[in-house]
């Protein structure tokens, strides 16, 4: 094999180029063939030569494993350069179907994982990107920066809608109608359903909303499921703007790009909350799939404020993953960083929170984040307006600087927060 | 735990319940706990009990693992229950983010695999399926039924538009006008690329279709492919649609099921044909993800008329993957058996084929399938319309039974099957 798809010599220039971090495993004997095959299958090979096949085509169009990282018999990082004329600007879809489409099936390769992606800004700067973005969030809300506390009405299936609703007015409101929290979501598979009508919910709830306002002035938040078919979605987007709603969620993996992006270019001046479930299939195995930090710079290109990527103390609170704390703060790093014309989009960091971790989250990852709590709020012995203040007590005290358990509670205690004191003595 | 979420008692009715089977790998210790957890997290539960939970919540929306294989003190598959009343009618994302969605980052569990779901016909039939189906499409093409042949143009990306079309109508043709193929494809990544535009690209490709059609009466088909965003989309549906178009292509993964049912639902009065790029991140590793039969089910729900399910010789032809063949076969049985009101969908077959395996592939696959061939037909030493003649000719010796190399080339010569023989003899 020549030096067509791998050269360690070619200088790939980042203006130029779509680079992309791989890292492959493979049966012994294939690192240096996938080396050649992986920049071929995803630029302009077939694994038979034809006639149609030009010195140009290959001079112009072939991608390069330009870098290689052994790091065994069978392991190894690739950085491949993907000219940037094998691009359709404003196409996300069509982006991941050259470099993470049919690589993912080559027979020479075990297992291949995508854990970066850098794109120049000339390509960037034809996507959409974020209408709101962090800034456009604290201008609705009224405030000028900080963490933003929200929470998921539970169960997350079953209440009826008058329930469903009264319990986000209870978190909206807390015990004394200002010392609630901001934002509530739809949990991702809740939409339409007969026990929960999305019209029935959101109605209800944003009612709610303006009697919170017109009670203490403040301005709160709900995300609105809208996931369906496109049709649906607009449909339901049109009836959260004829109610005054101020945001769109949408579950992102399972929806698609196209559909977050249709969504994002209708312009209803409300910014879009990214939920990601699905995304610990693609996630998860560090061997196999996509870096949860690719999937984030994808959702930004496409347009949405805000996204899901963790808590650092693990997907869904029943423990710690360690290393999940990297995968979170590099996330957040795709969302808040510079990246060409595009707007921030703030993380939202869910599952598992409580009055206990809370302050580390905003230790680990304030000023600019959404953080939202489900059980760690309902489960309050006194319920939900309750848990609601306290979660606002917890996030006070980490703002001060106190964030260990034993330090918590003497300030709850010095403060006279009596709800974040019965949440720390009775939670478990 | 009690029973609410897990009860080997429970007499799960397939025609009330969608039914999941799950195979998971936990750290030792957590088998009994996932049995619970999972159905918890993609149903009513949350990680701590809170006072808007009912018992006739519980009693009529838990999710319910109802059968387990232990496999080891880590490892098990499970069944689990999911009552129809958490379903959205005609919402693939909402059922995916039910059952497929959080529960892949569950800290309990080290790996999860959706291996099957059985949906029950109160469910499929509020989804629209395919427009077409295999009935459709040889209807088009005018004849009965049997294997489609077709090809992608090589290198899959390059070509001015010229010459993308002339390989087009050179594998349409064959040697002789009559002995061609039939289908081709655009590959996955192209798109609408300033080297090969769209409009450009399909315009001349269709304009040599009425030449076909002109000079032999065969009605041949070109996969378009649209993929974008959604308004993309519709913009170039609705130029094939002009162009007299008989077939849109979809990068189905990468775009997401709304936007593929969005197309379904404008019915444009042409099949689907589903690209999968991209699939292999959630399905090919075998202990993590989701089945490709379980993709290719939901696709069939969404509307597609055909889609890529593999070739049974491994997904990239540098090889063999033995467990492919069970894959495929599962694949294409969702895709052809009884399923409520809907729609059969042709498997499609790609990647790696050529005139020494077609003959095993039709064995395998046929009569209803679409097989396409790049390098296997523009390799050809006399060019591309050779390729398809030769091609050709191995699916007629295939469908009179000869299908091993030997008997194949004898086949060949006995039957002046020039084009055969030569690339018998020629290729590697």
């Amino acid at each position: 094999m020549d030096k067509e798809f791998y050269n360690e010599d070619f200088n790939a220039d980042p203006d130029a180029n779509v680079i992309v971090d791989f890292k492959v495993i493979v049966p012994k004997g294939n690192l240096n063939r996938v080396y050649h095959e992986i920049p071929a299958e995803s630029s302009v090979g077939t694994w038979q030569r034809v006639a149609a096949m030009t010195d140009d085509i290959l001079r112009k169009l072939s991608a390069k494993t330009f870098q290689v990282e052994k790091l065994s018999d069978t392991e190894a990082k690739l950085k491949v350069a993907y000219p940037l004329e094998l691009f359709e600007a404003n196409n996300i879809p069509q982006m991941l179907s050259l470099f993470a489409g049919n690589v993912y099936g080559m027979n020479s390769l075990e297992y291949l994982r995508v854990n970066d992606v850098h794109i120049p800004n000339e390509l960037i700067n034809t996507f959409p990107g974020p209408a709101h973005g962090p800034k456009g969030i604290y201008d609705i809300i009224g405030i000028d920066q900080g963490p933003i506390l929200g929470t998921i009405v539970k169960p997350k299936l079953g209440s009826p809608p008058d329930v469903h609703a009264k319990t986000t007015y209870d978190a909206w409101r807390g015990v004394d109608g200002t010392s609630g929290i901001t934002w509530v979501k739809d949990d991702e598979p809740q939409t339409d359903q007969d026990f929960c009508r999305f019209e029935d919910r959101i109605g209800r709830v944003l009612e709610y909303a303006d009697q919170i306002k017109s009670e203490t002035g403040r301005q709160v938040i709900y995300a609105a499921n809208i996931t369906g078919s496109i049709s649906t979605m607009m449909k339901r987007a049109d009836y959260v703007v004829d109610q005054g709603g101020k945001c769109l969620m949408i579950d992102v993996v399972t929806t698609g790009f196209s559909a977050v992006q249709h969504i994002r270019e209708q312009d209803y001046g409300l910014p879009i909350h990214a939920h990601r479930a699905m995304h610990g299939a693609l996630t998860r195995h560090h061997d196999h799939g996509i870096h949860m930090k690719v999937l984030a710079l994808m959702y930004r290109l496409a347009g949405v404020d805000g996204i899901h990527t963790g808590t650092i103390f693990g997907k869904m609170g029943y423990g710690k993953i360690e290393e999940d704390k990297e995968e979170v703060l590099s996330s957040n790093k795709k969302l808040m960083g510079d990246l060409g014309n595009m707007k921030q989009v703030i993380p939202i960091a869910s599952g598992g929170v409580g009055v206990r971790n809370i302050g580390k989250i905003i230790d680990a990852l304030a000023p600019h984040v959404v953080i939202t709590a489900g059980g760690g709020i309902h489960g309050h012995p006194d319920g939900s307006a309750a848990g609601a203040t306290a979660m606002n007590q917890a996030k006070d005290a980490a703002l001060q600087g106190v964030i260990e358990d034993d330090a918590l509670l003497q300030w709850a205690k010095d403060n006279e927060a009596v709800e974040l004191v019965k949440a720390l003595t009775n939670q478990s």
